[in-house]
């Protein structure tokens, strides 16, 4: 009964038999191997971007903070959610990437910025030299709350950036979970909504460690191949990435992992209808449950064995599902908090 | 035939069978599961430092840019070999994670910072409000030309920066070789003779992406941990990384590997001695081989095969052996160069 | 009628004289010269702090910049009002010399931190690797809104700090306006009350440019020393910044400016009762009116050669005075508005 | 007797009056004021060059590492020479501003850049992912070594760069100095030579505090603006500033300052002849003279009460003359000299 973070699962046996044949012979480092080669025109096929060029990391942090380098200056302010995961969980890796530019908080119910609270934080900058300048948006879909932007949402807050000259950064450490909650395809869910660059996710939906950036519009990656050496973000062994990357677009493998995350979450937050005491905090569209709970309710799942993060003292917790969370798991977590 | 760089050779089949084994159940990220706590221990022991820190990432050129940026203020000059790895293969990373610290670049024969230059360049840093102040030294081991310094030479580096109160990174991307080389016990070739800090490489002897930073002070690992976060190296899934490292340290595997690639150094150096025409650029110390060869024995080592870089215009050469090179591999390449 | 900046004003004809004076003969530069010494051992007797240590300049960005650089890692989070200088006028310069600092922006009514609001938002920082950490508090007095902390104020806010940890920058852009508007003595609004660092600000009140950035604790002046010239802030020629700084002090002149200055805003003020439709926003305390007026008011003011700024579509507006302001133009001004 | 730098001289009165002239009434601050305009305009006309914009400030090493960071990016490299004011006397003032540029250091026999020096090292410079990129070149002029490059010697560095695609930079801090000892013309010793960023410094020729960074291509004045502001060196009150340099350039003040300078350097390199013992070290090109002295010659100088830096235990020295020496000061020093 592991609740704690999607980051906290084993990897798919299909994944690991990927990496162990790919681990055949010799291969040329740092990206110029056949694999990854070929899993660039996968990820185009995939994204249908033909002109797309996608690097490859493997850490999410890295890749949103590479990926804003390229969208402000320092001098910029990158608008986001106030909960996003830029804004409360990197240290700063966005400001140091970007030579310091400022994170611009809009508001937001459940993870979702607000539009006209984007609208009026972006008139509300300045412009004269002795201000920071408007730099990018960034949007991040799965939410940090657990939401999911429809296409529609996209399109609204990147129409908002467009009218303001502004590019558009798309957080997708959860895509593949925002992918299979709405459908939607990624290319709709990304370029054709107005996304720049996507920050693509692996990790959290069960690879090993493997991140890209996707620039659509493959100007500037030149400068992104730079920052991201200088930023020591580029592994020399990046066949074992790409089979990764590659065994999880393979027929659709990224969506059935993310489809039974949020299979998962689903049955939990139902499940918690039936709890006493319970409440879900924020609408449960992904892989993430948010929930207060009555204290005796978490001390006996604790208990159980169950491990989770976030119960603070009015109970409020975040229960995380993931590719290989079973029905099972759900339906103890369930049992232990009804008691 | 692959003599291009030892991080183009497959994972062991013992490390795979590690992560494989490793990936059972669930784990806490971010390093807090109990393998990497393990680790931690494994490596104080085999460093005969009980109260080292250590902490994983995956890119040794995070490993370097990390450790300098804790040893160098931006206004710090960083000694170090002119043909360091971070002077010509990082692409800036030091100065882009010190905040802006200079390389100061110190001569020396087939790698090795000559003691001598090294004192003049430290003594004609000025002290003045005007100057670059003093920031530390780095050592590499086993150099840029595949040389070795003794543990010996290396206290001797170190002595000179401990004159100057300046403090002693060593970069260890193939510490394994150099321990091989020389016989020398990790704690005699690194806190014993007066390093600091250790950039401690896996990647280059077996692992698919495992590399640490050894702290045998621990008062700045809480600043490093900041510092690894922020630059995006704190990878979630650090389990993987500690079963590659166990099972390298296991039974000083990681000495089996290196002892192996550094023999087939030696093997081709030797034989280099029998084709007409071939020279050693730089003693063959470790696992590459530096050589000029003839324009026409390089056609015929591509023609059959072989791939390994460097070949210029006055036919010099870089051969790197990894722990997967056979005797076959060097005979066949010898055999190439020979006609 | 010139209301739109104290540092639009003339210098005084003893500023001048002071550093037509200094121009006799040689002198050391870069700090070295006796006057910058002296003027040293003035500001400690001015400050009654006898171990403080004195770094000059001559922009007050900087002086923000540099001292926040002193008092936060680059992952260190400053608390400062929303409106605060370093918040919106400068550009970014704190990022930029914190090497990525994030400024925590807390609220409160007419330019004051609240402390409430002050002890939540240190409270709400995280303390975990993912997290910016709690970096200082800066307090700016005068305020940008124009009012007046009195020393138990800027105690009060520098007691939450301290009860986190945190140290404490004062903004003294205009701190000569504030302690003529309290009569408070230096020490007591600055060390006395828990200020570490003061950017003490003589340009906008009758230097031509002159900062300085005062260290009461001088544990970190050589490494101010080394950051002031490294951001280019050394001027060569300090004996004029000395001559300045000098008179000024000279006979309480620093309070005697900014005591007319306040008058002139408190004349401004009151006069602005009888201004048909007139509405002060935020209490007048020190040199700054800010004001609410009809249109017509403004139309009829601008026709009469008045300038000033901020005047919106509501008809706000900023009326700054200065030490050569004078009853004749605040009541010309007046007489405009009122029509 | 005061040699120790040029830096150390009186302000000419014609430059106080300009200074005190300008001081009536208000002015708009931060450089919208008329007589910042006007001298833009000024500058236009001396440089023959109308598209120019022209950024004003108070130090040099600002100006300089303002310049460089608009040619250079952060993983590009600035070729200059190896005694560079930028390279020894600004504590990384570059590197900062840059964001972590590297400075590549070319040799050449008295402060000047050897072309086939500067050829060989912009050859060397890799292109790879993992090598620091070109960036730009700058050049000296004069140089730290007191000589001065023809208009043809900088066209030939600038063609080699050009030649690579890289942009180039003058330091000016003495340009004054350089047009004196040569006669070009300023159009010719900068933009039709193929500079196209030229920082402008009057300080060291007689201004109290006034320097400017210039560009020849206005494209990037949007963007240095930003920079200037965000490195605090936006002066609020510029009219001061363009007081001094109108004053400056009216009827080539400039060089009547700087040839009255360099005559006396002349002078004393000359007498110097005289002087038992003594050598001189560079050519006496502009208004600094490196000799090497018999150490009681420096003996017997010092206690006549002469001020000078750099007399090492082999006797060298460097001795600065100003618009303000005189043919007494240079005799009197002569004469002490001699004995």
């Amino acid at each position: 009964m592991f609740f704690a973070s999607d980051n906290g699962a084993p990897i798919p046996a299909k994944i690991m038999e990927a990496m162990t044949a790919a681990n055949q012979g010799y291969a040329i480092s740092y990206g110029n191997d056949p694999a990854t080669a070929r899993l660039q025109d996968q990820i185009r096929q995939v994204f249908e971007a033909p002109m797309a060029e996608v690097l490859f990391l493997t850490v999410g942090t890295a890749a949103n903070a590479l990926a804003l380098s390229l969208l402000t200056p320092p001098w910029g302010t990158v608008f986001c959610h106030q909960h996003a995961h830029i804004a409360e969980d990197e240290c700063g890796a966005p400001e140091f990437y970007t030579g310091g530019a400022r994170l611009s908080l809009v508001n937001g119910a459940s993870g979702k910025i607000d539009p006209a609270a984007l609208g009026d934080a972006i008139a509300a900058t300045g412009h004269s030299v002795h201000n920071f300048q408007r730099g990018c948006l960034s949007v991040t879909n799965v939410t940090e709350a657990g939401t999911v932007y429809s296409v529609a949402e996209i399109e609204a807050l990147a129409a908002i950036a467009r009218g303001a000259n502004l590019p558009v950064h798309l957080d997708g450490a959860r895509l593949a979970n925002a992918l299979a909650a709405t459908g939607a395809s990624p290319a709709d869910m990304t370029w054709r909504a107005g996304v720049d660059v996507l920050s693509l996710g692996g990790t959290k939906n069960g690879l090993l460690a493997a991140e890209a950036v996707v620039l659509f519009d493959a100007e500037k990656s030149a400068e992104l191949g730079l920052r991201r050496k200088r930023g020591g973000h580029l592994n020399s062994k990046l066949r074992y990435v790409a089979a990764q990357f590659s065994a999880w677009f393979d027929e659709d493998y990224w969506l059935t992992l993310a489809t039974q995350a949020n299979a998962m979450a689903a049955r939990l937050a139902k499940g918690l209808e039936a709890v006493p005491g319970a409440r879900i905090n924020h609408p449960t569209e992904a892989n993430i449950v948010f929930a207060q709970l009555p204290l005796a309710a978490h001390q006996r799942a604790q208990q159980a064995g169950a491990q989770y993060y976030g119960h603070d003292t009015a109970g409020n917790c975040r229960l995380v599902c993931s590719w290989s969370t079973t029905e099972a798991d759900v339906d103890g977590l369930l049992s232990a908090f009804r008691g």
